[in-house]
C-alpha cells in the first residue's frame, strides 16, 4: 500500500472520530451517527474526486472502510456519551488538526498526480482538508468550525500544500515531503489555536 | 416500463408534494416552490447518480417529470396555503414515510444493478431515501427532519434495504422483493413515529 | 474568445465581488474570503457542469481566474471593510442583479449547446444563475437571499432564459439574443426590487 493511502486512512479515522462526537452531541441515532461520521471522513475526498471526475470513489472500491465506520458507530456510539465527558475540547481540536494536515496533503498530491496545474492542486488540497468538516457542520446545522472560531484554519492547509508542492519540485524524497508538510499543517493549526492568533 | 421506474415515479410525486408544502410555508414564489419541490423529488436520486457517475440523469432524459412538477407548482401553489390548513401534520408524515420507502428501494436496486458491493448498495439506498428531504430542509434553512424529531428514520431505510438485498439473494421474485421491502420501510417508519420510539 | 466566455467572465467577477463583501462582513480570514468569493463565482457553473457531466471544469483549465480571485482577496480584503461603509446596499443589489442575468444566460446557452431539451436548458440557466449565491449564503450560514427578501428573483432568471430560447428559435443573431436576455433578467430583477413587488 502506498504511503498516500496510509495517510488517507489515518485521516479517515480521525475524521470519523470527530463526526462521532458531534453527532452524539446532537443525540442522533446509530444510523445518524454513522452518516455524520461517514460524511466527515469521506466528504472532502469525495468532493475532490467529483470535481476531478475520478471514479470509482475510494470508499466504493474499498467498502471495508465504510463497514469499519459502521461497526464503530454500532459499538462505540453508546459509549461515546460517557467518553464525551472525559474527552476534552482540547483533544477534539488536536484530532481535527491532524485530520486537516493528513487530508490536505492527500488531496494536493492526488490532484498533482491527476495533472492539475499548481494553483488548482493547492486548492484541491484545501478542499479535501476542509470540506469534510464543513459538510459535517452543515448537516448538523452548526456554523462551520472553520468560520466559527475566527482563527487561522484553511490558511494553514494552504501554506502546507504549497510547501509540499515546492518540496516536490525540489525533488525531495516523496515520503519526506508528504509527512513533513502534513505535520507542518497540523503544527501550524495547533500553534495558531494555542496562541489565539486572530486573522482579520 | 419496469417496476423500478413506476416506484421511482411514485416517490418523485410524493417528494414533490412534501416540497410544495414546506416551500409554501416559507412564503416562496412559484419558482421557489418549484425549486424546492424539484430538489426534494430528485435530490436523492441525483446525488446517487453523481456518486455512481451515471449519466444522463433521470430527469434530464425524462423532462416530462420536471415539466409536470412545474405545472403543479403553477396551478397548485396558490391553492396550497388553504390546503395546508386541511392537510394535517399526520398526512405529511405519511407522505414522507411512503417516499422514504419508495426512494430507498429504488436506490438500493439501482446500485446493486450497477455492480456495487452489498454494503455500499445499502448505503446508496439510504442516501437516495433520505437526501431529498435533507436537501429540502437545508435549502429552507431548517434542521433536517431526519435529525429534528429524534425518532428512527434513516435506520428504517437501512433495515429495509438489507431485507431487499437478502430477498434478492434468496431468489425471491423481483416484484415481491421490491414492494415488500418498500412497504416494510414505510411501515417501520410509521410505527416508530406513532409509537414515539426514541433511539439514542 | 466567444461572447459566451466574455459574459461568463463578467459574471465571475461580479460574483466574486459579492462573495468578498459577504465574507468580510463575517470577519473571515483571507483564505475564507477567497473561498466564499470562489464559491459564489464558480458554484453555479460547477453544479451545472457536474449535472451535465462536462469536464474538465472551466476553472480547472483556466486557473488564471482562480489566481485572479486569490490576488484580489489578498489585496482587496484588508480594504473591503472600509469599502463596505462606502458601498451601499443598493450597489450590492445591482451587482447581484447583473450576475444573475449574465450567469443565467451563460447557463442556458451551454445547456442548449450540450443538446438538452428546452425545459431542462431553462432550468440549467436558473441553476447557474441562482446557485452561486445560494451556496455563498449556505456556507455563511445565512438564509439564502433568493428566499430572504420575498421579491421575484429566480423567476426573473426563468423568464429571461425562455426569452433567450425563443429568440434562438426565431434565428435572431446570437450576439443580440445573449445580451438582450441577460440585460432583460437584470432589468426585471432590479425593477422588481425597486418597485417592492411581492410574489406569493
Amino acid at each position: 500500500m502506498s504511503l498516500i493511502k496510509i495517510i488517507e486512512i489515518l485521516a479517515i479515522l480521525v475524521g470519523a472520530f470527530s463526526g462521532f462526537i458531534e453527532a452524539r452531541s446532537k443525540r442522533m441515532d446509530v444510523v445518524g451517527v454513522f452518516t455524520v461520521a461517514f460524511i466527515t471522513a469521506f466528504g472532502g475526498g469525495t468532493l475532490r474526486d467529483i470535481l476531478l471526475d475520478k471514479r470509482p470513489l475510494f470508499w466504493v472500491t474499498h467498502d471495508e472502510y465504510a463497514i469499519l465506520i459502521f461497526v464503530l458507530a454500532l459499538t462505540a456510539a453508546p459509549a461515546i456519551r460517557t467518553l464525551r465527558k472525559i474527552v476534552s475540547e482540547r483533544l477534539i481540536v488536536v484530532a481535527d488538526a491532524l485530520g486537516l494536515g493528513l487530508f490536505s496533503i492527500a488531496g494536493v498530491s492526488e490532484a498533482l498526480a491527476a495533472g492539475m496545474p499548481l494553483f488548482i492542486s493547492s486548492m484541491m488540497g484545501v478542499i479535501t482538508g476542509v470540506f469534510g468538516g464543513i459538510l459535517r457542520d452543515i448537516v448538523c446545522n452548526e456554523v462551520p468550525m472553520v468560520l466559527r472560531d475566527g482563527k487561522p484554519y484553511a490558511i494553514c492547509s494552504f501554506v502546507g500544500c504549497w510547501v509540499y508542492l515546492m518540496l516536490q519540485r525540489a525533488d525531495t524524497p516523496a515520503d519526506f515531503s508528504l509527512w513533513f508538510s502534513a505535520m507542518l499543517i497540523s503544527a501550524l493549526r495547533l500553534a495558531a489555536w494555542a496562541k489565539d492568533v486572530k486573522l482579520n
